[in-house]
């Protein structure tokens, strides 16, 4: 009963590193705003200390349709990297951290806006729960994104699957239904799985940029600063 | 009048520089080809050779719709990258030659799908009239096309006006009327004119490829082994 006491929910840990990333937004920034559950809740913490006075004269450019809504809903002022080219902070989640705090994005196949929003921002902010640190990027077994044109997709794949940098890896094509599933960008998704994890993320990221036909790729190395995490003891702030 | 008797007509000049670069061309080989009125003298030339019986066993991937269009009603046996990932030879045109054989392609829209078949191509045949050769790649004033997604455009096109690399570019979107031109791809062109020529063009292209966002680029560095320009009086063979 001790235990169940202090055990706090996933969406609590989820919510406490989302305000904890908060805490580096000050009065006058422009601001990145990431997409996804945790980064959500930094998006609805923001919009609160608007309201409250706590923070002002805050611009954000969101990097889906669903950060848009919610941000707008929130009367969050928005601009897109059109408008604002330069960004003081983007906060945002991740599908894998390593130790060197490189990380996978993507697999919710916004990749390529997240990128440049958060290529734009001067400090990254990085927000996840524990279950997203590996050893090596690629670790988690899960989806590494690869956005292509889709002219041409199968060689594109096969290329991607035989690249050296690259070892082990599976190429597939993501599907929406029976029909492959295609971004924002009216490309589609390679997903690669890998049996081990990537051994020099730096030169498969080259290799795989430099494939013409290649859009964007998940690997986002280099990126993050701070990188916060949701342990079930408690928030674990890890700094480049 | 004896001037008059001499001199070959423009298009003259294109048939028989394509006409020579046929010759490369063997049977059993798989072919890239490319796209252009320059390129379509070949593609008539190898429809009629394998008409004829010189040639045999011809597999071509086609550049563009328009070849695609040509080649299938010359009964030219056609494929994609997607079956045929390793062609023997690709010969197609250019907008710019510069001394060492780097090349600007895509004016007309289709660098992309150029790039990938003529990197497929262990050999590759460009066939140009002289107005196209230069003494640095830029230096036609003409536009050099890179291949961008449509979001946030603005800010890659103000991105591309201000690489150090491409230092005193004038970028433009490309119009399709009051909207922009839209590639295969569902992309968007950025133009690039130059005051003078570029000065490093691998620099140049390194910088524009690292953009996220950017797709393509028309610059073809160390991909052409065989240039022949038709020229006033007569057919030149330049060599890598």
């Amino acid at each position: 009963m001790a235990t169940a006491e202090v055990k706090l929910s996933q969406d609590e840990l989820k919510k406490q590193a989302a305000w904890k990333a908060v805490e580096y937004v000050t009065s006058g920034m422009k601001l990145g705003l990431g997409t996804g559950s945790t980064a959500a809740f930094a998006v609805d913490k923001i919009g609160q200390l608007l309201k409250d006075g706590t923070l002002k004269d805050i611009v954000a450019v969101p990097t889906s349709i669903r950060t848009y809504e919610q941000a707008l809903s929130l009367g969050i002022p928005l601009a897109t990297l059109d408008e604002v080219s330069e960004l003081d902070l983007a906060i945002d989640g991740a599908d894998e951290v390593d130790p060197n705090l490189h990380v996978v994005k993507g697999r919710g196949g916004a990749l390529l806006r997240e990128k440049m929003v958060e290529l734009a921002s001067k400090k990254f902010v990085c927000i996840v729960d524990e279950s997203k640190l590996v050893e090596g990027l690629g670790g988690s077994k899960d989806a590494m994104p690869v956005e292509i044109v889709q002219f041409c997709w199968k060689y594109n794949l096969n290329r991607l699957q035989n690249l050296p940098e690259l070892t082990g890896n599976v190429a597939k094509l993501r599907m929406d239904g029976d029909k492959p599933y295609v971004t924002d960008n009216s490309n589609y998704i390679v997903d690669l799985y890998f049996e081990d994890p990537i051994k020099d993320p730096h030169a498969a990221a080259e290799a795989i940029s430099k494939l013409t036909g290649v859009v964007d790729h998940g690997l986002f190395l280099d990126m993050v600063d701070v990188c916060i995490v949701a342990r079930s003891n408690g928030i674990e702030v890890m700094e480049k």
